[in-house]
């Protein structure tokens, strides 16, 4: 592929671990560190990764770091109605674009997640700490690459279904509860030229974003929803005024409602 | 299926009737007018057609109104901005609950689809008043009951790839213009409990609600869409805190963070 | 719709019942004679139930039988191999041509649900007499109508991810089972004019065709994929002389080629 | 991604050019040697690329061959029904455990694109040598990397719809023709672990495989249907006694049942 490094920015609401003490001892510099790390464990130099938080002048995504952005990936909670509108937009903007989009875990809830999906995106949940196993139901797909045909985590959240989501293009986990629940824990959809990769795991009281698996699906995931240079497109609707082919209608034409 | 008629509400701006003779010559009453009387034609008792218009309190979407409506169809060109956007939220709600909802023809930008679709909506146009040729790619869908393999438009409005729209559900008609292009002139999506049909046709200076063909897919339209009981839905995100099945988890689990 | 019952044909292998005192005793009749009973109890006079059986001459599935159905069900399992591919490519082309088919449980290896998918179709299994809950993930289907937002069976045998399906146009139920596993127990898909619907509960050995909530599904299942008039449909090639649309091109053509 | 090249295997019927002067003249090696040409012209030593032609014993498609292939394009016509059905086994099971296919134009009729469809795959034709138009409806696939909005054929053999598929998993083009019909040009669909990609163009008789777009769309197939490594597969139905997760269940299990 190319020869120039993903741009990855992590985004992350980075509330809790100044709240809860189970938090910042797990995550002291911050779950966002933990997750860079992650992705650069597997991908090194393929990619350049970068952060940006909530707390930060424009939440840390100013239209210069969006515009040198490939993918962004999103974690958010408490905070959700935090998110300036002006700055969703932006993002949203991004995407239709090609920029590729993760949203993690509770980001189900998120403003841009909403705005891209179109439905209300509930579910169930739980917290139980109890186990979780994800199922493969794509092995061929390159999200996949190298995991074996589940893995499962200790202790974590229960998500239960009904997610309320669109149809996804590709399902590519469902996941298992202890408790009895079932969930569509990975999914992908195109929205204009970028894609979007939800993916489920990530409750901020246990030590997730360690877990080498999780790690590997991130990474995975980072390579799936980078842009390609693609075919044109444009957010614009355009008037074709000079037609491709030949016309032989011969309908008198009102000039006077040429306008769109 | 039911004994109960589908109660439809045919939405429209409005506007073009009021300021262009061609437009006012065609549909006298109202392309609204049109449009009930091709559903009516078709379906007869099985459905009770209303009519709604930008023009009136609320858009004459009232919640009582919406929460008696199963089927709701949209049209709007020119004044799409002038859509109250709780109206909006209103209309997004019902149809997430069940409410099935028809776009038709220049609502590609109505508030509402580009809420529900999550994309821009964009799309090409040219006004020629060149032929489409309308072919069925769903042959045994319901929306086609009673069609020809193809159908064609003598003069219309061009609407041409790349149409900016969240893979569809289902694609039933790809349209052929004289011109040069091409476009994904009927498709289906689900949003929560609800249908949405998107139907290109329909340009206002041109007597397309006249046309057979189209009132008949207009008809076939409302009764896919239609609602049915389904199982429970809701836009919450219920805490399932008891599980279904037992947890044999020893973890401690800090109650602290019950908390969503 | 119409005032004519769906005429439906319960295929049945019949073999388990002849080999298995368990089986025998769960289903005295055949298990053809509950399933047929299970969607009379909902359906009443909107259909008319006939049976055919492996042992029968052609399987019970004569040209004729299968001209007179609307929709067929099919339950197998040891004796795959003994239907006769004739008769597997005559229930083909009725699928293609617009006939529904609902495939149950073991049916998942039938030579025509193969034929169908273009897969494999295999899956994990094991018969432990666990505990199944069936998750609905599309709560506005049709399928789903009148049921509550899951199910349980108490005792089932286990299938288990990965089923090596195409992508399914609609995922209806994703099971949690006992043991650890998850499956996606409710898809359904179009080839031709025809919809298929897979529904995996049905291990012979357990009462599941007296369970309620899978007799509804058996019902609703009948009621969706019922065939529609729909649009013209060939399994032809055919030459279009002729084109619709004048052809300005000046290209010459060589005649002898015009053979496919 | 990998280091090592992605071997391709060109397979061709090689029956037209031995019998018509038309095609003799344009592809003098034989249109695989211009497909392979295409495809080294855009991925240089990023591929490796092999032919293999019915005439040759097993086709050329020995199971050697194939163990080595990591993506396979087709090209029939006339002769499909001299295609073994041992040797289309044998690449269907490629297909499913990870080797990309490509089938391209009247490779419609391959009995491996039917076996891996499940559909009749007919379609309307014409030979009027007219003008085709292939828009990109999926900005952002790799496979339109470096395209423009669409692209021209001067001269092609028309397909029209219905192309009897099933829905694809991703549709990329959709053609415009000069006659009058439109034809769904690009599709993708998952098959166990591989991908298999529709491409129309290829009429043999014009000189398509000359044409830059189409070498250019040819290579970056290549590159999308690649395998990866993924996640385990297999074709069996294995048995899986020990559960992952303790099942409470009390019921009498009999064993003599414990046979799949």
């Amino acid at each position: 592929m190319a020869d120039q490094p993903i741009r990855v920015t992590v985004w992350h609401e980075h509330v809790h671990e100044k709240k809860n003490k189970v938090v910042a001892d797990l995550y002291p510099d911050g779950m966002h560190a933990v997750m860079k790390a992650g992705i650069e464990e597997y991908l090194g130099s393929q990619v350049k990764v970068g952060t940006a938080l909530l707390e930060q002048p424009e939440h840390g995504l100013t239209q210069e770091v969006l515009d040198n952005t490939d993918v962004l990936t999103w974690w958010g909670h408490r905070a959700h109605n935090e998110v300036d509108d002006e700055i969703v937009d932006r993002v949203y903007k991004r995407v239709l674009e090609g920029m590729g989009l993760i949203v993690l875990h509770s980001g189900h809830y998120a403003k841009i997640f909403k705005k891209l999906m179109g439905t209300g995106c509930g579910l169930k949940w739980r917290e139980a700490a109890e186990k979780e196993r994800l199922w493969v139901v794509n092995p061929g797909h390159p999200i996949v690459d190298g995991l074996d045909e589940y893995f499962e985590l200790e202790h974590t959240e229960m998500y239960g279904e009904l997610f309320d989501i669109p149809t996804p293009d590709e399902l590519i986990f469902i996941s298992w509860f202890e408790g009895g629940e079932v969930f569509r824990s990975g999914c992908t959809w195109t929205r204009g030229k970028g894609k979007v990769f939800y993916f489920r795991p990530g409750h901020e009281t246990f030590p997730i974003y360690y877990d080498k698996n999780v790690r590997k699906v991130l990474a995975n995931g980072v390579k799936y929803v980078a842009p390609r240079t693609g075919s044109p497109y444009s957010l614009k609707a355009p008037n074709i005024d000079k037609p491709l082919s030949p016309i032989n209608s011969t309908h008198e034409v009102d000039e006077s409602l040429h306008q769109h």
